[in-house]
């Protein structure tokens, strides 16, 4: 334990555990075990410690946290621990959770990013100040029985936000990606999509490599149609939203190109020709960060007051409470956590 | 020179030399110059010796053809020799062709492919007929330009052998993809994709792995929607349209199963637990076989009576002319076509 106080630097990320019967409790905990990653930054876990209990016994990991109840009247006094559960099971005792969608599951999940929320609002010198999130795999399911309308973290943490623009990106060891729509059936592109949407996105993007401390962020942006519309031979978004987008963009100086055959333009990515790709959906954009990096590519959420990340992955009910889950991802969220959170104080 | 015999039971490809303008000819010597390709079959080439003899000085390639003119008398004799350029330029005299759309590399390029396909319908022991067609890049526009309609090679093939059902096809080292649809605005596929065309990819695909020589191919169908429609959440086109064209393939013992996340499925096939992935659109399947195999993948017209492959890369006109080429895929798409007439010969 060390203790608080201005001489201690170090990020304080909120870790929320996601849905308890889902593979989140398992890639917290493995993620977590490794000391080197303990040691570069302080956590509060919002979880249960039935749940994390349950996935340290099958890792073989031996519990790495200060345990404190949700209701106690010391929480704020446990934030000098360096690692604090924040638990949200009364007792404390092991709960076995079905790996499935709960109404429980999806209420708890819920607070636990409420709260996060709560903690990333607070004044950096209240103790329960956090200075990023990052957010293990909630079932959209779940909170729609608990009750809870939003369809997922990054609806919810806009709206606490206040944000008005927000945008996914997707960070992959050679690859960045920002999907200008998410969740939305393909064909309802033809409403979803605008000029200020891709411009968005664009700008986000731009904004968030310059804080990550690229000068003159390398954009690209792909088409819509295939062969990015073969010069309006094959529909007309690229002209009527993506060029224009474009042209707003490069007014403001903003390095970005395109539209480009979606076929190809992530080899040019890849090749070190754009530091990030702009996708217009939510295939365009993961079908390669997943064949490439599946394990290992970060979700950023764009256009927060706070820095958030999250795994790529969901909530694996087939496989949660087998102990096969890959860490991998939620390692590298959170590792991408803290080297934002440093970037961003650097700036001030 | 090998004599004509039913003793040389080597198949007899058609290779279209494509648009004169692009890089065609280049992808065509270079992949032919290698002798161990040129023994495996016997070749008819269907060019101009103008621009096969610039790209053979560009590349130091000797030239390894018999030519014959076009209007020749002797054509038909001709075609006893293992390597034959039908030369369409009268002089043989070397032309220069610009590096762009053209007129007269439209009209060229069509009547190539025009030929060959009469060859491909004729007859086994007549000395024109060939067994396989593969075609190097032509351009839509130049084809637009020459007065031709057809947007393409496989629209123009399906016509000429009446065929009812077509599908395109994409084999790589380690993944196939077949495309539902192809050269269509994407926000088309609210008019383009049904039943039956999803059905008739599935069917084709079984059709042709069987032919390849797999007993029972195992085939992966997309989603259409962000993690195919998640249960109906995000749109309806995998209930309404892909989960009845799977019924009706499943109905015909086909071993076909999904609609799959289209993020993750091609991992599945990667890993080998399918033979190919069923695509509902050109960047859903191209993203993924471009990203892993940018040189190496082939096109295969599935559907037609005759074999025929192409290189998956276009006309180039950017790099034609300046010997920079990567034969890799037009030296795959022979070696495919070579293959399958093996293959299609074995079931008879």
């Amino acid at each position: 334990m060390r203790a608080m106080g201005n001489q201690d630097l170090r990020p304080i990320l909120a870790v929320t555990m996601g849905d308890p019967g889902g593979i989140g409790p398992e890639v917290l905990v493995k993620a977590l075990a490794d000391p080197a990653r303990r040691a570069k930054a302080r956590y509060r876990i919002f979880g249960t410690s039935g749940a994390l209990m349950e996935a340290c016994d099958r890792a073989r990991i031996d519990p790495f946290w200060w345990r404190v109840e949700f209701t106690s009247d010391h929480l704020a006094d446990a934030m000098a621990h360096d690692c604090v559960l924040i638990d949200y099971e009364p007792t404390g005792r092991r709960v076995l959770y079905p790996r499935a969608a709960t109404t429980k599951g999806g209420d708890y999940s819920y607070r636990f990013v409420e709260d996060a929320i709560t903690a990333a609002e607070k004044r950096p010198n209240l103790p329960v100040h956090v200075d990023g999130i990052v957010t293990a795999p909630i079932s959209k399911q779940a909170w729609s029985m608990a009750g809870r309308k939003f369809p997922g973290h990054t609806e919810l943490l806009a709206r606490r936000f206040l944000a008005k623009r927000v945008a996914m990106m997707f960070e992959a060891p050679r690859l960045r990606v920002t999907l200008v729509t998410v969740h939305i059936p393909l064909l309802n592109l033809m409403h979803s999509l605008t000029i200020g949407r891709i411009f968005d996105a664009i700008d986000l993007t731009h904004l968030a490599l310059k804080e990550q401390g690229i000068y003159r962020p390398r954009i690209a942006v792909c088409g819509l149609n295939p062969h990015a519309g073969e010069g309006g031979l094959i529909g007309d978004e690229e002209e009527r939203l993506i060029t224009p987008a474009l042209n707003l963009a490069q007014h403001q100086a903003i390095n970005a190109n395109g539209p480009f055959p979606a076929d190809t333009v992530f080899n040019s990515a890849l090749e070190g020709r754009y530091d990030a790709v702009i996708a217009m959906y939510h295939d365009q954009g993961l079908i390669p960060i997943k064949l490439l990096w599946r394990d290992e590519a970060v979700n950023i959420t764009l256009g927060l007051p706070t820095v958030r990340t999250s795994p790529d992955h969901g909530t694996a009910y087939d496989i949660a409470g087998s102990n096969r889950a890959n860490a991998g991802s939620m390692a590298a969220a959170i590792d991408s956590a803290i080297r934002m959170v440093v970037m961003r104080r650097g700036e001030v």
